[in-house]
C-alpha cells in the first residue's frame, strides 16, 4: 500500500470538488482517510480538507493522484514541478503533463506559477530564466523544450460555483428544449452587456445555418452595433453570407421567399469567383460590390475575423486558411481578452474553439440538436450553456433584446 | 398470366400518378402495356392514360391492382362495390378494403358516390337505402354494416400538383432545419388568414412545450384574436397552461426568470387540484380564480376544446377524456370544416390527428426534432408541411406575423 | 429572519446529498449555519451534518425546507405528520405533501412508518388505525382520506452512492451514442441475471420499433427462456407483433426483405380483424393460428402483460385498456416485485411506468434518440440508464449474452 | 416570350425526369408545349419527349434551361459547347457552367465527349488539342485555360431507376429508424461482394465513434480479409484507433469495461506522442509497437488510407494532410474504380466525400441521427442510402454477414 497527502481548498463542498474527490478515489479502487477537515459554516466561508490517499501500489496511486490533481487537490508537500526536455521536434518526452481547461499553477523554485494560455489537452512549456509557463500545442514543441512531465508541483484551479444564481449552471447544463426561450436569451443579451461594460470581448462562432435560416441580417447588425469583437467561421459561412449579400440567396434558396431562386444552384460558386476576382473579400467590400452582410460589417468595422478550412470547402475564399494547424494558432491569437463566445449552430467549430478555451470563459452554444450540446461537453468544454433552439429565430430575438437593454 | 385494364386521369404526370403506378408495377415484380396515352400538351391540360396491367396469376394481379387503385387508378370497365355483411360487433367481414386518406367514391347503383368522413386505415360503410357510404373505424362497426369488400367499384382520388408555387409541398416537405424560418412563418400566416377569409377553420394541435417554452400567452392571444377555431390536447397541455395562469410556473419553472420556483416543484399538482376544488376548467374560469391563458381564452371565446388523456397523466383535469377510443370519437365531431391544422410540437397527438384528416386538410406540423417529422409522414400524414423549428420562438413570430398582416 | 435546523445522515457528500443541499439554499436566496458536522473518514463511514437554516420570513423558510426534505434533509425536533381530510373524491387538502419517488417515511404516533407504493407526484394517504401510510394518485382519493399535508414530519431518504462501481450511473448518465455498445449489453445482461437470480422481476415495456426494426423474435425467445416476469405494452406494439406473427411484416413491410409486402399495407387492419374473430390475443393463440411472437410467448408463458390504450390507437384489440387511469391502475398491480425495468423504445409509455417507480427500480431505457432519454430523465425517472442505440441491434446482441452466460 | 425546344430520352417517366421539367417550368412560372410524345409500352422500352419551353424574356428562359438540363433536358438543336478562358489562377470566366454530379457531356467539333471525373459544383476545362474534357475544382484553375460557359452543347444523363428492386432507393432514401435492420444489413453485404466480384473497389469513410463504441476490431477484421480497398478518415479516427491499440482504450474510456481507465485521458496525447517518436503510423507498425487495429491492418495489407486534418485536431499524426485542399486532391486521386462507399459516423466527411462522387458510385451512409442523413442529402449526395442504426452494433453484424456470405 501507498500514501500520499492531497488538501482541498476552498468551496469545495457545493462546488463538488469534495465529492468528486471521493466519488474518483472509489471509482479507481483507492482507499481515503480524512485526516483534517473543517467546514465554512457560512455561505462566504471556504472549507478545507486534508486526505490521506491509499493505492495498491505506487502506479496505482500515482494514477488515482492524477486525476484528484485535475479536479483540484494539491498535493501538501510542496515539491518542484519535474521538467523534461523534448526528444525532438513535436514530440514530447515521456510521462508528461497534460492539462485541463482549468486554470493551473507550476512550482517553480520556490514559486507557484500561473500558467499562461490555459487550455485544455496541451502540455506546459516552461522558460527557466524567465521564470514563465505556458501552454503549448505538441505541433509547436521544438526539440529541448522543457516540458513539465510526472503530477509533482502542480496544482489545477477548478472553477468554483458561484455564490449566486448563474444562467451558466455550474454543474454543466441540462440539456433541453423545453425551456422558456425568451427569458434565456434575456439573460443572454445581459450577459454580453455586462461582459462589455468591464471590457471583455465576445467572440462569436458562425456556422452556415444562419445565413440559409435568414438570421444573418441580424448578426451583421450586431456587429455593426459593436456588440461583437471577434468573429471565426468556416469557408462555408463566408461563401454563404456573401452569397447572400450578392444573390439574396443562401445555397441558392431565397431568403426573402424561402423558394429556390432562377438559376440559384450557382451562386454560391459564382459568389466564390467574384471574391476571386476581386482578389479576396475585403477588395471586395472595398470595391462597393458587397453592400451588406456579416463579412461586409467584420471588413467595414474592422473586426479580425478567422476563416479556418475544411475538406468539404468550395473555392475556397483567398481569406480561408486552408491548413488546420495554421488555422488553430490564427485563433488563439485572437482569443486574448475573450471573457465570452457565442457558438452558433456549428459543431465541429464550436469543439475546435471549445478546445482553445480556459473554463473561465463564459460559452453559449446554439443548436437545434441536442446531441450537439452533449458532444460538445464530452469533448471537454463542460462549461458551455446548451440552448436548443433554432437560429434562425433566436437570432433576431437576441438582437431586439440587446437593441432594447442597450437604448 | 392475368391481365386487367387501369385507367389514369388529370395531371398524371407532375402529379406523380402515373411515375408512381409504374413504379409500384415494378417493385411487385407485374408488367405493363400501356394501350392509350394522350399527354397534356400545357400546363393546364391533363393527361390520360389507359394502362394493362399483368400479374402472375389472379391473386398477384389482385395485390397490383389493389395497390394502384390506392395511388389513383380506375377500373374501367364499370362494376358495383361489392359489400359484404359485418359478422359482429367490432369486427370486419374478410377481405375487407381499408381506406388512404384521399377522398374515395364507391360505384352504388350505377353511381359513383363520394365518401363520407374520408380518414386512413378506416372501412367504407354503406348505406344501401340511403346510397350513402361512410369511412368507419372498426371499433364502430356493428353485426350486419355492409362494409365494401374486394378492390372492384372503388375510386380513389389523390391530390394534385397544384398548377403554381405552394409552400405545401406535393411530394411532402423535405425535413430541414436550414431554411429561412422568418419567410415560412410568413407563409403560414398568410395561409391562416385566407383559410379564415374562405370561411375554413383553424384547428390547433398543443403540446405542453407550448408551455415550457414560454410561448403559452402568444396562443392564447391567437385565439383570443379569433385566429383558431378548435383546440386539442392532453392533460399536459391543460395542467401546464392552468399552473401558468394561477402560478406563473410550467413543470415548477418561471417562465419570467427560467429558474425553478420556491415550492414550484408542486405547482402542477396544485393547479390540478384547483381544478377539482373549483369541479372543472370552466368553472375555474367562471369563479374569476384564472385570469389567463389559452385554456382561458378557450372557455371566454366559446372555443371548443377536446382533452384526451394519455396513460402518464397526472390528475387527470375533469375535462379529460380518459378513454381513448371516446377521445377519437369525441375529436371526430370537431374536424368538419376545418382546413388548416397547426401541429405544435405533440407527436403523438399530431400523429392521432394526422389520422382523422383527409389528405387535402393543410397540415402544418411544428417540432424541433426531424426525426418526430419523419415519424408523423411515416404515419400516413404526408401532407404535412414540416416545420423544424423552436415552438417557444416559432409562435411569438407567428402571432406577430398575424398581427401585421391583419391590421 | 426565520430559522430551523435540519439533519443530514450517511454518505451525504459523496452521494451528492449535502452539496446539493448548499446548492438549493444559495439558488433559494437563504442563508446557512452549519452547528455540527462530523465526516465520514474512511470509505465506510457515514457522515452527520446539522444545518441551521435561515428564511427572510415563514413562507420563504417553508419553502426552502420543502425542497431540502426532498433531497433527504430531517428535521431533528421530531414532529408528527400533519394530516388534513379529503374535501370530496378526487380532491385533496390545501397544502398537502406532494411525494418524490424516494422512500419516504411519516411520523406517526411517535415511530416512522414507512410509506407503502412509493412513487412520484402523488399524496400520502394515512390509516390512523392501522397506522399505515400509503402513496396513492389523486384519481383514487375519496372524500374524508387522512392526506399528509405540510412539511414536519416527513424523512425522505435518496438513495445513496453505492461504495463500487455500477453501470446505474449515480448523478444520472450522462447521455452520449459514443460509449462502447457492446460492453454496456454485456453488463445490462449480468444484471438481468443477477435480480432475477435474487428473486427479483424483470419488466419490459415494448414499443412497436421493436417489431419494425426486426428485433421482436429476440424478445419473444427473452420471454421463451424466462428472463422477462411482466410486458406493458400499447395496442400498437401487440398489434404489429400479431401482425408479423401472421404475415410476417410489420406496418406491411416484409421483415425479412425489408420490402414492403404485397398488399401489406392492409396487414394491420387484418390482423386486428383475426384477433376481433376469434375474441381476443389469448383466444387466437389458443385456435392455433398465432404460432409466434412475443405476444404468442406471454400467452404460452402465462406472462402477465398489460396492453394500455392511446388515442392513436386503430382497433384496438379487445385486451386494450381504454380508460388510461384505468390501465395506470392495472399496471400498478404488477410494479410489486419488479426490481428491472427494461424500456424498449417508447417514449410515452416509459415515461408513465418511470411515473410509477419507486427511485430505487433499476430501469434502463434504449432509444435510438438522446433527446428522449433527456425527457424520461426530465420527467422525473433520473435513475434511469441511458442507452442511445438501435433497438434492433440491441435485442440480438442482448439476447445472444443471456444466452451465452446462463449456459 | 421567348421559346426553345427541349428532347428527353429513356425511362423519363418513372425516373421521375417528365414530371421534375415538368414541375420546374412550373415552379419557374414558365409554360410548356409538349411537341411530341413517345411513351415506353412496356417495362423496357423507353419514351421520348420533345418539349417547347417558355420564359418571359431571354434571361428567363435562359435560368429554366439551365435547371432541365441539369435534370437531362437536351437542347436538339445541336450547338457547341461555349468556351471561355479563366482571367486568372483561381478564377473563373463570367456564366461558367456548375456541374452537379451526374455524367454530363459536352459537344466538341461535333462530337459529345464524356467528362472525366464527373463531380458536383466543379467546372468542365476543356483541352482541345485532345478533345478532352475533365471536371476541375476552382482551386485548380490556371489562367487561360479554357472553361465551359453558358447552356449550350451540354448533355447530363441523370441515373434512371433500375428496371428491379434495389435497396438504393431512386428517389432518395426515406430516413427512418424504424426498418428491419438485419435485412439491410443483409442486402448491404451482398451489394459489398457483388461489387466486389465485378471488380469493384470499396472505399470505407471511418469516424471516430467506430473507436468509441466498440466496432474497430470488426472493421480492422473487414481490411484484414479483403473487403475493404481503401480507407478515409480524420486525425481523430487514427489517433484514438492507435490509441485503442495502445492501451485498449477511446478518448480514455476503457472499450472491453465501458469505464473510464486509471489515467485514461492522457492516453490519446500519450498515442500521438508514440506515433511522433516513431516517425508515423507505418513506422509504428512496423517498429512492432503497435498490434493490431485499422491503421495496422492497412498498413499490413497494403491499403491506401488518407488523413484529412480538422480544425480540432490534436497532434496531429504525421501522415495527416493538414492543408484541406490539399487532403481533397488526394482523395480525389483514390476514387478511381471506388464504386461503393461505406460512410461511416462522421457527417463531415462523408459530405466532403459525397461532393467528390459521381451520382452513379453506391453509397452508404451509417448514423444514428436521422438530421444527418438529411444534411448529407441536401449537400447533393442524394443518392445515398441512409442507415438510422448504432455504428457499434452495425460493424459487428455486417462483418458476421460477410462471413457467412463469403464462405
Amino acid at each position: 500500500m501507498e500514501v500520499k497527502e492531497i488538501e482541498l481548498k476552498g468551496h469545495i463542498i457545493d462546488s463538488f470538488i469534495l465529492p468528486k474527490v471521493f466519488d474518483t478515489i472509489m471509482d479507481m479502487g483507492g482507499e481515503f482517510d480524512v485526516t483534517e477537515f473543517i467546514i465554512g459554516k457560512k455561505k462566504t466561508e471556504t472549507s478545507y480538507a486534508r486526505i490521506l490517499i491509499k493505492g495498491k501500489d505506487r502506479d496505482h496511486l500515482d494514477n488515482i493522484l492524477g486525476e484528484l490533481i485535475k479536479i483540484g487537490a494539491a498535493i501538501p508537500e510542496i515539491e518542484e514541478a519535474q521538467l523534461s526536455p523534448s526528444p525532438k521536434d513535436r514530440t514530447l518526452p515521456d510521462n508528461f503533463y497534460s492539462t485541463t481547461n482549468h486554470q493551473t499553477f507550476v512550482r517553480l523554485e520556490g514559486d507557484w506559477v500561473r500558467v499562461g494560455g490555459q487550455e485544455m489537452d496541451l502540455v506546459i512549456v516552461v522558460d527557466r530564466e524567465k521564470k514563465k509557463a505556458t501552454c503549448q500545442p505538441m505541433s509547436d514543441i521544438k526539440k529541448g523544450d522543457l516540458v513539465v512531465v510526472g503530477k509533482m508541483g502542480i496544482r489545477v484551479e477548478p472553477p468554483e460555483r458561484p455564490r449566486g444564481y448563474s444562467i451558466f449552471e455550474f454543474m454543466g447544463s441540462r440539456v433541453s428544449s423545453e425551456k422558456p426561450t425568451d427569458s434565456l436569451i434575456e439573460d443572454i443579451a445581459k450577459e454580453i452587456l455586462k461582459i462589455r461594460k468591464e471590457g471583455g470581448k465576445v467572440l462569436v462562432v458562425a456556422g452556415p445555418a444562419i445565413v440559409h435560416t435568414g438570421a444573418q441580417p441580424h448578426l451583421a447588425e450586431m456587429i455593426k452595433k459593436g456588440f461583437v469583437d471577434v468573429l471565426f467561421a468556416g469557408n462555408g459561412f463566408g461563401v454563404h453570407d456573401i452569397e447572400y449579400g450578392l444573390y439574396g440567396t443562401s445555397l441558392g434558396v431565397d431568403i426573402k421567399t424561402g423558394r429556390p431562386a432562377e438559376g440559384g444552384h450557382r451562386h454560391h460558386l459564382y459568389a466564390i469567383n467574384e471574391v476571386m476576382k476581386a482578389g479576396g473579400v475585403k477588395a471586395l467590400v472595398e470595391s462597393g460590390r458587397l453592400n451588406g452582410g456579416v463579412m461586409y460589417e467584420c471588413v467595414k468595422n474592422n473586426l479580425p475575423f478567422v476563416l479556418a478550412g475544411s475538406i468539404r470547402d468550395d473555392g475556397p475564399l483567398p481569406e480561408v486558411i486552408t491548413d488546420v494547424i495554421e488555422a488553430q494558432r490564427e485563433m488563439r491569437k485572437h482569443l486574448r481578452g475573450v471573457e465570452l463566445v457565442l457558438m452558433l449552430s456549428t459543431l465541429l467549430h464550436s469543439v475546435a474553439v471549445g478546445n482553445l478555451l480556459s473554463s473561465r470563459v463564459k460559452t453559449i452554444f446554439v443548436d437545434i440538436n441536442p446531441a450537439n450540446v452533449i458532444k460538445l461537453s464530452d469533448r471537454g468544454t463542460g462549461q458551455a450553456l446548451g440552448v436548443i433552439t433554432d437560429v434562425g429565430t433566436f437570432l433576431p430575438l437576441l438582437r431586439s433584446k440587446l437593441r432594447e437593454m442597450s437604448n
